[in-house]
């Protein structure tokens, strides 16, 4: 059998996957290629926040002397994990002051079940302070060190296209996923809310609080989402993406209430997208999302995010507030002091109000194959103290809707700008499938 | 000052503090009063699956040598631990094989919020697996021993009228706090969801999940709650328990969709209840809850309640069915393997229901002060295979409704049987305050 054509490090994890599964390549040898790799290029783009090379290199050696038979389906395959996931052996530090040296000896369950199939944890990449500033680490995006690569799973996104790590794990409360991956070009998945256990991810605001994955490609999104277990089981989804004709594909580009907030560049990739998917066959439709009348405008819609996420951060937070106030940033005490006001009363009709949106939201998805939609306001941000706003994702994030970050297109600047496909909940498995059939003809033409 | 009237392990949460403020005793000489019980009493109640006496004392006397200044609210009171919420300094074990000897170097935020506040960490109480089968601790009612505490927060409910320890933590899907507080005659409180965090504790359905308090008066439920920050701000709550004339309290005695699983012992404790607050001068209503006919009927609000934390305890369990399902009980397995075939349509439309019966639920609360409402089905049942059902619980639960339990009235064979006080979501301050209030008469003329 011939060797890789190139580095290790260059590969998807589905292609590092074949040739550790054929004994072409050790997990040593992989992991080698990745740490020589991440000296040097993280210089620059500082995606982690912990890394024990020698740790990486003895838990290859452990992975290496398993024998054939019993290694799990990731075998070998690397991971960094947002540095809001716990992990037992290394620390986890929520990018806060107060957890410096902080390590559980427990692992989240995400991690806990990709190490039982035989992933093999990397590092921690950097955070915002417990997921919620919106600047802090001096990571950089891997397209141009003079911009941020977005927040708050910051380095996760910028290990992928730095090709430091084929795999890596974030999470997102307003668009802490999307809108990074969306920002360093690099495939993301927020599934459903509450399809794969938060349990052991630093808590914001439970209702919001979503786990998600991010890779350099459709097919390793599908090896990820396969391992959590996630399943659709609904008889009337495609069952695999080959069996797709794009001309059975209806796709609704979704004048959303945060539409107004688009810039050029997103406006542009969007049309584009469009355009690129109606010349493949796709049934391409303007759709006002969602179809809704009665659906709340920009302005309420915001409001009750604030609201709900407010009143469940300040439930979040009181732990951290309580041991030491002056080692939190000082608008996260504001959220547990409640200085905006916000009553009960309020946050009740919030969380009722979006309640009962999902369900009108997933009647309007389920018109169609997929929904088009921006994955950020534009191109990343110069300068890395404003890491982006998540005014395109978090509608989507309440919503509990599993999003898809498919990178096509470039703006003004030449950084990346792409967009998300969205389905109703439940559907994850649906739509990356969907993804896979639509993502061939916009990444190719795209930009 | 004249010293206690008898052993300190008699006192509530609340004498003790006064004590102890007063340096009237120090915090070792209360452990050591509290040990000393819990070696006389647990060979029979068996609350404890871990107590290391050593730590115990020696965390006493760091608490004694605390200066009186940098003393906390919660100074030396001691506090049991539900075996499900994770300790920095001892096992938590879920009650699972899989998790023998397993300790997190980090508190649930519960336990670290109590810590900082100047609590004593005595020890874990036992639970059932994962707080999720109905049988296993060998724990007894210290009422008798030849019947169950009530599961799954068995060990904390027992502990209390053992005289063990003044405060106890536990945690509700169902009714796995408010029935073993029935059962064994304590005040216990699950706050409106989500008003504490949750977190370090373990998940089984996030939806339900409920962390809670028990204690001996409801004086110490009310030091709790203020400990964790509950806060009202609704501007028509009472405002003060010394300010309420039982003339001005209106009691909706509920016939809720659960009505027909009332055993004699509970119909009879209702109707005591309803008469004993009505010749005190509340107004005592019979209502049907919620008051409106599009409200599910019990065969349906229990298909939703199954399907909803079926769904969500799939996902919460794959991590232990991934690491060893062999040492995991086969109903968990069954859970994870969804053996039942729920679809993700049922549980979306699950979840969405109830979600929209929590704002009809409220109004229907607001029209009264307080709904009355039974805590358990009847009596504890003889044995300690079966631990009861959560059947009066679990729709409060899911509403998200605070509830409290008030000890007053006894069964057929002399066992404890109580009742329910519930109101509006986020009214959990009023709701200690009315229950304060109701509770004088109820507990001095019940049983």
């Amino acid at each position: 059998m011939p060797g890789p054509p190139g580095p290790l490090y260059l590969l998807t994890a589905g292609q590092a996957l074949e040739l550790l599964q054929n004994n072409a390549i050790t997990v040593e040898k992989y992991a080698r290629s990745l740490l020589q790799r991440i000296n040097e290029r993280d210089g620059t783009v500082k995606a982690w926040v912990h890394l024990d090379r020698q740790q990486v290199l003895e838990q290859s050696k452990t992975l290496d002397h398993i024998p054939q038979g019993q290694r799990g389906p990731l075998h070998g395959i690397a991971v960094g994990v947002k540095d809001v996931i716990n992990t037992k052996d290394m620390p986890t530090q929520f990018g806060s002051p107060l957890y410096e040296g902080h390590q559980l000896g427990s692992d989240a369950s995400t991690v806990a079940i990709l190490r039982a199939a035989g992933a093999l944890i990397l590092g921690k990449t950097t955070t915002t302070e417990v997921s919620v500033t919106n600047s802090g680490p001096d990571t950089t995006s891997p397209h141009a060190p003079n911009r941020t690569p977005g927040g708050s799973s910051c380095g996760s996104a910028a290990a992928l296209p730095a090709y430091q790590v084929p795999l890596s794990l974030g999470s997102q409360t307003g668009g802490s996923l999307i809108r990074p991956a969306s920002f360093t070009r690099v495939f993301a998945m927020k599934p459903t809310h509450n399809v794969i256990s938060p349990e052991g991810q630093k808590m914001v605001s439970p209702t919001f609080d979503t786990f998600g994955v991010m890779a350099r490609s459709i097919e390793d999104l599908q090896l990820v989402a396969d391992i959590f277990g996630l399943q659709d089981g609904n008889a009337d989804d495609p069952q695999s993406a080959t069996d797709i004709p794009l001309s059975d594909l209806s796709v609704a580009v979704v004048k959303s209430p945060m539409r107004h907030r688009a810039g050029p560049g997103t406006i542009n990739a969007i049309k584009k997208a469009a355009a690129i998917l109606k010349k493949s066959g796709c049934n391409v439709e303007e759709a006002v999302f969602p179809s809704s009348s009665s659906f709340p405008d920009e302005e309420s819609l915001r409001r009750m995010q604030k609201v709900s996420m407010a009143g469940e951060a300040r439930v979040a937070f009181l732990r951290e507030y309580r041991i030491d106030k002056t080692k939190l940033d000082s608008s996260i005490c504001k959220l547990v002091e409640n200085s905006d006001n916000i009553t009960h009363q309020e946050q009740a009709q919030a969380l009722d109000t979006y309640g009962n949106l999902r369900a009108v939201a997933d009647s309007s998805a389920a018109k169609y194959s997929v929904i088009l939609t921006p994955s950020a306001v534009d191109e990343a941000p110069l300068g890395l103290h404003d890491m982006g706003s998540a005014a395109m994702n978090t509608l989507w994030t309440g919503l509990h809707m599993p999003v898809i970050n498919i990178p096509a297109f470039v703006g003004a600047h030449g950084m990346p700008i792409e967009v998300s496909l969205v389905a109703g909940r439940f559907h994850d498995q649906g739509l990356i499938r969907v993804a896979k059939a639509l993502s061939g003809p916009v990444v190719e033409e795209g930009g």
